[in-house]
């Protein structure tokens, strides 16, 4: 198969074959096949836009099933999108295989796009382009997305005193790729719950529909808790205090690690795709109010203090860690 | 240095060090640092939207001078936003640098980014995100632009009948590659020439704006001349013929190869960078007036036919090729 016969079998759908009818106005002018796609942006929406590359044996296994890397790379990019508040629309794909490997073949290709367009179907985003190109086994997406002026989440705007929260449970990122390296013994329905949060975590849109007006500040986890709130931390020349003792931990995590080993990967462990969030003391009885109807599940973690770091704190005491995220150099 | 040192130090320029102050109103709402960017696309245009993938030695030889290699990565994907007849805006830049290399080295990025930055100043192209991971040295761009709605230049619209051109000239890049693999002997001069070739190929803005509303299709030619006409072909249902002794060859291609591999160059190697574009018989006065007064180079080579595929001949005889354009795997 040669460049063009890949993306005509696996990647070229018919909008028929990508979306269903009543979703299909997603301002595709021209799609796959001219030198750039053509996209018409709602009007009244901004273009938000990021990009991710996953690389074997960095951010996947490369002998695992093609299906669950293609869930997984397209599920981790619509994660910077859910967390900024934007809408997905479309996405491109840059796909670098190695010649003549298993990677090349009908079989690991068919999966592949199996489970990326599983994915985007699920959340009514559209492949517009891409590159097909020959090296070591990687693949960058870039997704695209629109979202109403003032309505993105952003990093800066918090103030002293923002509560700082997180939806659902987080340490499981780390604790899932520890399964998948066959350094964490597990059962089988643990194993089960760990591969689907490390193959399909779930991009956060309905949390971050219902945080617009809400949070002051925003992001997803991918690094580490500790690594990411840095950022937001930075934006606003403010600290953050964290209860250790708060950090919602799922019970397959509790199960599996001894509390303390638990608590650092939901600190520093990363790979959770959850939002990290800040609301000021005024806008907490609303969010009290989602989380008590059971509307978003979400956990206040700490508070956004004078300085210019993350502290971390158990029952009081200073909580150490020897890292604050994962390092890619 | 980690990810965000890194980003910090060579690729988060503020908008005054990367646009001079006249240029600076790029629709960029938010930069760098954020889960995604935030971009306005300006009132009635399409957004246009490409990505390409350079991959070490597969794509530029690993040990380049990093300066040279960040010109070409940008201006090789600039080349399908001038195609496609678009106004340069925006850029991600996705890349991977293997851990204790010298490609993680202050030096290698230094100068990476200033040939990066040089070509995103010279085009008026801001850098809004990115992506920096480990893993084998490869660099996938995306450029995001705009085009009125309407004013694309497309592959499909082509006739029977309509005339094949393609700017400048064409053969240089196999050649150009062929240099910088010791594979073809050249003097300092041609060296310069060829090495500018493959390195600074010029993105055909100019060309690009003087053939809307002239050419009735347009590509840039990246995997040969053959090959991508074939597109071209594909897209209207016909076949293309060409005359071989038309081919626009440099001075430094014919003086370095005889006239037969200058051809099959020309014809097949790709990496030229040049547009080939068609324009019907009604339209080719307006483009050989502009050919005339020198405002365009560029040169008939041949024409648009009933048929499915592309035919050349020279002298009227049929001119066989064994290998129609690059072909990655």
């Amino acid at each position: 198969m040669n460049e063009f016969q890949i993306i005509k079998q696996f990647f070229q759908r018919e909008p028929a074959d990508l979306l269903s009818e009543e979703k299909s106005h997603s301002g595709v002018v021209l799609g796959i096949g001219d030198d750039c796609a053509l996209l018409q942006i709602p009007p009244h929406k901004q273009l938000a836009v990021s990009v991710d590359t996953l690389v074997a044996d960095v951010h996947f296994p490369a002998n695992a099933n093609a299906e669950d890397i293609g869930e997984r790379a397209l599920r981790v990019n619509l994660s910077d999108l859910a967390a900024m508040g934007a809408e997905p629309l479309w996405f491109t794909l840059a796909l670098t295989l190695p010649k003549n490997s298993e990677f090349c073949s009908e079989d690991w290709l068919r999966f592949f796009s199996r489970g990326l367009f599983r994915v985007a179907n699920e959340f009514n985003i559209a492949l517009v382009g891409g590159d097909t190109t020959s090296g070591p086994l990687s693949i960058t997406i870039q997704v695209m997305g629109a979202v109403a002026n003032h309505d993105a989440l952003r990093r800066d705007g918090t103030s002293i005193g923002d509560f700082i929260c997180v939806t659902n449970f987080i340490g499981d990122g780390a604790a899932a790729l520890a399964v998948i390296q066959h350094k964490l013994p597990v059962n089988d329905e643990q194993q089960e719950y760990f591969h689907n949060r490390f193959y399909r975590p779930t991009p956060r849109f309905i949390e971050s529909t219902l945080l617009r007006g809400i949070a002051s500040a925003a992001l997803d986890i991918s690094d580490g808790l500790v690594a990411d709130l840095t950022h937001i931390c930075a934006e606003s020349d403010l600290g953050a205090l964290l209860d250790v003792e708060n950090l919602p931990l799922s019970p397959a995590l509790i199960s599996t690690n001894n509390i303390d080993q638990a608590r650092r990967w939901a600190l520093s462990g990363g790979d959770d795709y959850e939002l990290c969030f800040t609301v000021s003391p005024e806008k907490m009885p609303e969010l009290a109010m989602l989380i008590a109807q059971g509307k978003l599940h979400a956990t206040v973690i700490g508070e956004m203090v004078a300085g210019a770091s993350v502290m971390c704190e158990l029952n009081g005491k200073p909580f150490l860690l020897e890292q604050q995220g994962y390092q890619h150099f």
